[in-house]
């Protein structure tokens, strides 16, 4: 589970420096959500690929997503993937941090395959207290 | 549904304070899992809530959990709670954080309720990278 878990989320970040969205989609379930930035989140696979393409450009379209240390946390057909998630750009960013302590929840669907439903790159620094 | 949430999350906090423990288990999937520590995970309800005993045990049975600030991040049947957990209790303790910003994924059963499936209130710290 965990290593499979880990080869998605490389194929993810393949697509995403890629550009391939259409790709980067059937890693997702039909009702996953992803947090575009706090406050503000794409739902289903068309309102996240609009999102990535939002990415994409806003980053210059050289954006490289990698993962450092990874832990994964598994309860039958779900996992939570707590992960260094690290963002490599051209862009002169500031007002987003490019190295996060991301969650992940995967679900394993009736095929067995493992699919993102919740996409949260930002992790606890969602909420503002402490830290 | 966050509504929802919420209120299982204040009855576990009651439940733990009380030390129902058998209460407690009633929120949790048959295969959910807690972390008890950074490296130490208890699997399913029984040692779950054996590891809540000895928790209990460990704060001189005087632990109050309550939550501060919280988001729940919602894709269909799974949802993913961040959220400040705050740890009060009589003794002095040093070695974890009493002030957490825990992670915690609920799955929606075939009866509608809401269980709680992965338990960690060490959020995104398990990870030792940065911060």
């Amino acid at each position: 589970m965990e290593q499979e878990i880990k080869e998605i989320i490389n194929k993810c970040d393949l697509a995403i420096k890629q550009e391939d969205f259409d790709t980067l989609m059937k890693y997702y379930t039909n009702d996953a959500i992803l947090v575009v930035k706090p406050g503000m989140i794409a739902r289903g696979k068309e309102e996240i690929k609009k999102a990535f393409i939002a990415i994409s450009k806003y980053f210059n379209n050289s954006l490289v997503p990698t993962q450092g240390e990874m832990i994964i946390l598994e309860a039958g057909d779900t996992a939570l993937v707590i992960s260094q998630t690290l963002l490599d750009t051209d862009k002169n960013e500031s007002e987003f941090s490019m190295d996060r302590r991301a969650t992940y929840v995967f679900k394993k669907n009736k095929k067995g395959d493992w699919l993102c439903a919740i996409d949260n790159s930002y992790g606890t620094e969602l909420i503002k207290s402490r830290n």
